[in-house]
């Protein structure tokens, strides 16, 4: 099957908006085992996009258009399919009554222009949106289909997963892709890749890594007519990618490392503190992302200056021996961190943000604290990367520190 | 002139990287006073490549193509290009002696392959790049112009800025187009697009709103032949908006509220620290991710718990007789962050993120609290959004009650 990709709509013509719905799309049409060959960007012009569509129609089996829903005049994308199937579009009562429900709940009256929203031509079923006025549309013809969504990322995904990727799935049938992502952290992606070299040059399932924010992920994708036997390849390569990276997998798909370590705490019956310095509030901000945090995680402080760390009682001598960026001072921040909060464990970041030496401390530095039930240590890290990427990598080191303590 | 995209790379129909190049290119042409009218994305594959060089050489005066000029056999924008020219690609000395010392400098020999970057056609000079291997392609015959770049954005941009947008406005000559981006925060999208109905409607100068998560973004954009005359028309546009937005409008094109908030600060040799419950860290994050923000903010704390609260000096009669979720405990946190650090000002913030109602306080409550200089105020806002989008807007409230205080 081959697809083809349409975004519709003069708001990415102009780069006021960056298209992440095509990558999304292409993404899911890979796991299916479609082959992606065009994308194409249109305006709010019917000239231009019946011209897209009609070549789009002459040369692809399935065809995504995203954009162009919505009520207003400038919205033609139902109108541009109706033109490629020569059909006319028509009102449907349950459609229209759905519609007038959906603003009633919020206590509107339904403005009239949004009956477009509510049509159909007779090659084409509804696909739901619960949580937008836009429906999509599925219409479908000798066997080639046509499938409308809106463009807003939120609702174009959640009308992709549960109403057209089962369709499209069922109809794939035989040749399936699984993948599965492994998510790591404290070893680079070339010290990751030099690893596992052996197992990324296998061609089915596939391996490949990929550098992100929070660490390193790695891609397991297997292809086979049987998804049992998918899924075997799957568990099979994760158990050898396991075998050589072990204790530095920290999680797989959608998990994050804060969730993973909050699991951990909130199974442990632990509780948690924090004493930023360099991530300046990241790392609480981080942790308390988590729904149901405030289970286990008691409370944080932002101490920039020595004086707010000594306040806040952390020990004058060691940053007067070790200097503010040092393994001591970090520790030292740790540890007052759970004397003030009570906390179980407690942990710490310092470091130096900006490219310059400060105090005789190389740019890029940091230095991540823990006390654990008493048990204290410190990690070094080096990372020379803009702020907020710091900020980023610093938290991910340290909530990491505290996961492999959890682990002994 | 006509204007169209192309961005060129198998990696974005697998939808492993999102195209950030074609929305930048787009705004930087809008900005050029030229249309733009298709964006495609195609594979590494001759045959698809040259049918939509083809159809697009048919039809526009400028084509851009992103990607497709690295070494490999992979990479065939060139090729492409020297096919749909009818040229041959030949080497060029001086671009091969360029490359040879551009691998010079980092300590390796020239790999083979990378020959192909040093090549042209006739119809075809290069754009250079100093910090990748691929020079750029620009490419002309009979008034229509074709412009390879590289695919990787901080090449790509780089290019663009320097070697084609120079030459590009020259031509453009007459027609410039400027825009300048007034933000603003306590006030939503659709209020403040009422309140400047009147100058939305104007067609040149052009007045659009954006909503955005730090706030609403109104974009003027004038278009004229004469570059004084345009900065002329913005300034008065401006000027009109200025009149009825006020002292919503925070600041303009890439200045951030915490910024803003901070030069202010700094200018008035005032110190801040803050007391966060349930932006759970994200305004101190914010706070910090201005550089030298460490020369006013002396710190803060993040109090999830009502214990937490009162350990560190928060009233506990203020959360017995309001709540935690309320005008008087964020207050009574705010004058306890100043109280604990010294600082001139405390900001706080106490909310219900999640959309469930929580001690009877509804989801999506939040109050922001303030103490400057011992007078104190607290704010009261709604919103029913996810958690991270609910602590970055409560972040933002929250700056822009100091920010409102230190204007009175």
């Amino acid at each position: 099957m081959k697809a083809e990709l349409l975004s519709v709509g003069t708001e990415l013509l102009l780069g006021e908006i960056v298209d992440t719905n095509s990558a999304y799309l292409a993404r899911s049409l890979q796991e299916l085992g479609i082959d992606l060959y065009w994308m194409s960007t249109v305006g709010d012009n019917m000239g231009r996009l019946l011209e897209v569509l009609q070549r789009a129609w002459s040369r692809s089996d399935l065809i995504i258009c995203t954009g162009g829903v919505g009520p207003t005049d400038d919205d033609m994308t139902r109108e541009g399919i109706a033109n490629l199937f020569g059909e006319e579009m028509a009102v449907q009562p349950e459609l229209a009554e759905h519609l007038r429900a959906f603003f009633r709940r919020r206590g509107y009256e339904m403005p009239a222009r949004n009956i477009k929203q509510a049509t159909l031509i007779p090659s084409a079923r509804a696909l739901a949106n619960p949580i937008g006025t836009a429906p999509g549309w599925w219409a479908e013809r000798d066997g080639r289909v046509v499938i409308a969504m809106p463009g807003v990322p939120s609702e174009m995904t959640r009308m992709w997963e549960n109403e057209a990727l089962p369709e499209l799935r069922r109809r794939q049938g035989a040749a399936v892709i699984l993948t599965k992502t492994l998510k790591v952290v404290g070893v680079g992606e070339s010290a990751a890749e030099d690893m596992i070299r052996e197992l990324v040059a296998s061609p089915n399932p596939t391996v490949a890594t990929y550098a992100k924010s929070d660490g390193v992920h790695i891609r397991i994708g297997a292809k086979s007519n049987d998804p049992d036997e998918a899924q075997q390849m799957v568990c099979e390569m994760e158990a050898k990618v396991r075998a050589i990276l072990g204790v530095h997998i920290y999680g797989c798909d959608n998990e994050t490392l804060e969730a993973v370590v909050g699991a951990m705490l909130r199974e442990r019956g632990l509780s948690l503190a924090t004493m930023e310095s360099c991530t300046g509030g990241e790392l609480a901000n981080l942790i308390t992302d988590v729904p149901g945090s405030s289970d286990y995680f008691l409370g944080g402080f932002v101490a920039y200056s020595p004086e707010m760390k000594v306040s806040l009682g952390v020990d004058p001598e060691a940053i007067a021996r070790h200097g503010v960026v040092s393994a001591e001072t970090a520790i030292a921040m740790a540890k007052a961190a759970r004397q003030r909060t009570g906390a179980d464990a407690a942990l710490s970041t310092t470091g130096v943000a900006g490219r310059e030496p400060v105090d005789g401390v190389a740019g890029g530095t940091m230095f991540l604290g823990l006390d654990l039930q008493g048990k204290t240590k410190a990690l070094q890290q080096v990372a020379t990367v803009a702020r907020p990427v710091f900020k980023a990598r610093a938290s991910a080191y340290a909530l990491n520190l505290l996961r492999r303590s959890l682990l002994e």
